[in-house]
């Protein structure tokens, strides 16, 4: 398979990315290829500083960048030439079968979104995200593709991230929790509300009922349900607040003796990495016809090299069919939500 | 001032409730006293259970109780003689000056709303929460009592959330932070974008435009305007994110020398405490004609009696009176929202 990877997306592109390919490289199938989009130049400068000779590595040309912080429609428009709009067009026309990027996340969405088109049956995309956790990996979507949910587009992500947790993460039944502020039926606004009778409609899902905050963290379910715009606060949150205890943990040891802070930094270390979302490689935009991954701003060539690995198994995996014969199956159409 | 306090609310009710409020007694005002409001003869033998003889606390009769999970609208209906519900009488009758509650959040928003009404140019109230940062603190309003807000819902939970912070938290000009999915002026969907007009529109503010879930935890701002739903979900997803992490570096630590573990415990203690919502006694629900507190399900004695303070200190602060003078001279008003 082909698999196009955004050179000028995140915060630490384009070295980063570029050290990912080339660190993809050595374990890619036969007849697998990779992408690099980027400025010509810039990115075959870096391969060449990587020492990179030779290989199933392609650099196609994109010489304009989209920044993290530009309005994704606006930019699409005066930058028709981005690595994320040449990306999505290599998609368009079967010459990628997949697209990562760690950039832009909205100009990735609406890029992805009208050139690749969602599958049928799917009204909108969402992002799923997977939250490593001590009792299992738990995804959450939407978190930020679709910030005016509808309760069918709720539903659908319920559906398409319970296909990705069964084929991806290897959950035989996962059970799926809609996100709100308090468990009884009655709590939730009129969206969450009318999302529970469709969600508890369909009998193919282990719907669990309503979810509160902190029941992510509580291991009671595998897939989580939420409007794009609470998702995204999800995400950013939990990353802050882990963060901030940590330092708040560190400012502590720092106080009491160095060798105490030393004993320390192994366990540290350990928590971290069976919380690393690293590991994933990235986000899958779920309900788009294709395979895209969008990574985390700040990845790192390590992220970058599994969402290479992450898209091959969305492809092997056939999560696109599985959605597609899914969503056929439901009684719960467009017209009725 | 007289203080009601719902002796059968939260999680350790009646006991830590009882408890809380004979903790409270010694260190009151002289023309202070407390009502503690359930059933006479059961809060009548837990206050024998303490020992307790004399002092400025009268039992109020109210013997049915509202459960965590039932329907608020429905509860108060059914239970008129409930505590809650017999506390919101007794502040709109003007024998309670202070009314304070660990139980059911829905019930007491909607029995103080309907009993005491809001203050003059207040459309709806909203529930603030202090979080305790190492930065200091931040003020998050609404967490839950308003989740189908309007921008001028928003707008003024900016305008009352300063106050409260520059008079009670004593921040002498609080920066106020719109919670959204990205910091540019773009993002957010249209209450979010329309809010923060009205925000900017307001040269009395201190507004720092958008923020995102991370920065809570980045002592960028001292107010976080946000709509109770996404509240709710970051207070409660903030306190599983604290529990989570804390019990996995536990666990962690457990599979390492228990001596270590025994070291660690101090600083974790020390962290925790200087994390410590209990510190704050409960929530105020700013813009009711009166002084409510809302305190978390899980409340201990200690909360209980830092609360009573809370509210005196609410009420001695004059918080209503300068809110009603704030919104008095506010340039939005409902009609422009």
């Amino acid at each position: 398979m082909r698999i196009a990877i955004d050179a000028m997306g995140g915060d630490y592109a384009p070295d980063e990315i570029v050290a990912g390919a080339v660190e993809a490289i050595n374990q890619l199938d036969k007849d697998d290829e990779l992408l690099l989009v980027g400025p010509q130049e810039l990115i075959q400068a870096k391969l060449d500083g990587l020492g990179f000779k030779k290989g199933p590595l392609t650099v196609v040309d994109a010489p304009d960048v989209i920044g993290m912080d530009e309005s994704p429609v606006d930019s699409l428009r005066s930058k028709p030439k981005s690595s994320i709009a040449v990306m999505a067009k290599l998609a368009k026309h079967g010459q990628a079968d997949a697209v990562i990027s760690a950039g832009n996340t909205g100009a990735c969405v609406a890029a992805f979104q009208m050139r690749m088109r969602t599958l049928p049956g799917v009204n909108r995309p969402g992002i799923a995200v997977v939250f490593p956790m001590s009792a299992g990996p738990v995804t959450i979507c939407d978190v930020g593709a679709n910030i005016a949910c509808k309760p069918i587009n709720l539903y659908q992500y319920g559906l398409m991230s319970s296909v990705y947790a069964k084929a991806i993460l290897g959950i035989a039944r996962p059970r799926v929790g809609l996100m709100s502020i308090g468990q009884e039926d009655a709590k939730g606004n009129e969206v969450v509300k009318r999302t529970r009778e469709l969600l508890r409609s369909d009998p193919r899902m282990d719907f669990i009922g309503n979810i509160e905050g902190r029941d992510i963290f509580r291991g009671v379910c595998d897939v989580v349900v939420c409007e794009g715009f609470v998702g995204n606060v999800i995400l950013k949150l939990t990353e802050g607040a882990v963060d901030g205890l940590f330092r708040a943990i560190k400012q502590e040891l720092m106080q009491e003796k160095a060798r105490l802070a030393l004993k320390f930094k192994p366990i540290i270390m350990r928590v971290y990495q069976k919380h690393d979302y690293n590991e994933y490689g990235g986000a899958p935009l779920l309900g788009i016809n294709g395979t895209a991954l969008i990574c985390h701003g700040s990845s790192k060539s390590r992220t970058i090299r599994n969402a290479v690995f992450a898209a091959k198994k969305c492809h092997t995996q056939r999560i696109n069919d599985k959605i597609t014969e899914c969503l056929s199956e439901a009684r719960v159409r467009t017209s009725d939500a």
